[in-house]
């Protein structure tokens, strides 16, 4: 990843690095402050800084640069789209339209939701609160006699969204790309304890056997699958490999049941 | 696995197969009936029919033939021993004093608990009930006023265990011990579904991306990789592979995407 030391920056002020221009396909890291536009609320950010000013930051949150491949709608497409081109510590603001975000407000999705169902769910009818009927989520907007007006609509529906977005590296070699996959879906598990390498149309990926304990292991390996292949575009297949060495005491137990061969 | 069927009990009747004697080392099928010496109770037992008889039939158990690697402590090692020289269809009846099953019964692990802490964790304080005090489990022998009488020691302690056991099968192959190996752990898992290979000192399973979705299937790998380490002597390490062929969906955005550029 380039672009995110100083020193890096500075060795290369003179001439303008390939890959410091955000490319179609690219593999990109990024910061953003995601705003509704009437109301300047923030709905999403990885800015830990920005977070703790305005009042809402969350400590099970990981405010930290988010990795996005372009063109694969990691973040919105209209959002992706705007970032190629952009260098590396380059911010930008982006605005995207209801119809290029959570699509527009449909007044067939605000319903009228007897109270005495929401009650049966332990849910207090009141304006504001937040329910859930036949799956779907919604939000009361008004309380009337027996029943409440529910809205059903993405409380981003018919919003236009500014987005404050910096750059703040790209991922270039193949390798790198791979890497950078693993650690966005094992966070925990320290760089050097895995490794990547492309033989042909496969991508081998070695994790450690340590990471049989991370809980949910076996899911992120799909995620790790399915990301690696969006992203190297000739990949044909990946395969994920765990190796298991003989432990020391089985190692004891060989020897001494040769010995005992032997003695026969 | 040999024996298991009529037919090549019959096709080899006339010689008697090396493969049909359960060797040292040798990884078998058995049954068993598990008793208590003194009082004839069944305690462990792989067979469903007596299971019934017996009136002790649980269908959260599945009964059927155990694998067992001889020598591995999968069962009592004086049991064990007693496999070895048999022959597939054999039936034997072993007594293995207590000096070899749950070791004698101790008298310092019969102790006083006040009815207080165990009413406290929600137990009724009544003979024959099983508690657990501070990680040990026991059952209570006697209730004398505040206090009763708690037996930590194991429920086979001191007892002499008889088995009748018979061997079902024995399996030779290499590449038929690390199978059945991967269907202890994965029994749901279908056999045609998984591949095992030998190459020098290395051995590869390879498991279907379906095995992802089998809950704790990476507790379950590393069991496969211990027992394939101890049923296949000469090797020095396991490696699990899962195969993720690149998706019908990201083919297709994959050519859509070289159509675009092309076009460029």
């Amino acid at each position: 990843m380039s672009g995110m030391s100083d020193k890096e920056d500075e060795k290369k002020s003179t001439k303008k690095d390939e890959a410091e221009i955000v490319e179609e396909n690219g593999l990109v890291y990024v910061d953003y402050v995601g705003r509704t536009k009437e109301d300047g609320e923030i709905f999403d950010l990885t800015l830990e800084d920005v977070a703790k000013e305005e009042g809402i930051y969350n400590d099970e949150e990981s405010y930290k640069p988010m990795l996005v491949a372009i063109g694969k709608n990691w973040l919105l497409p209209a959002l992706e789209e705007e970032l190629v081109g952009m260098e590396v510590g380059e911010s930008k603001t982006v605005e995207v339209p209801p119809e290029d975000a959570a699509g527009p407000r449909d007044p067939d999705k605000i319903k009228l939701v007897s109270k005495r169902q929401l009650q049966k769910q332990g849910v207090s009818p009141r304006k504001g609160a937040r329910v859930e009927v036949g799956r779907q989520k919604g939000i009361i907007t008004n309380v009337l006699g027996r029943r409440v007006r529910v809205d059903f609509n993405s409380p981003l529906a018919g919003k236009t969204l500014v987005f404050d977005v910096t750059v703040k590296g790209i991922v270039s070699g193949e390798i790198d790309k791979i890497n950078a996959v693993i650690k966005r879906r094992i966070p925990g598990l320290p760089e050097d304890k895995y490794d990547a390498r492309i033989e042909g149309g496969t991508v081998f990926i070695e994790l450690p056997k340590e990471s049989r304990y991370i809980e949910n292991v076996q899911y992120a390996e799909i995620g790790i699958a399915r990301d690696t292949l969006k992203v190297i575009e000739e990949a044909e297949e990946v395969k994920i490999v765990i190796t298991y060495e003989r432990p020391e005491e089985l190692k004891e137990e060989k020897e001494t049941q040769e010995d005992e061969e032997n003695e026969e």
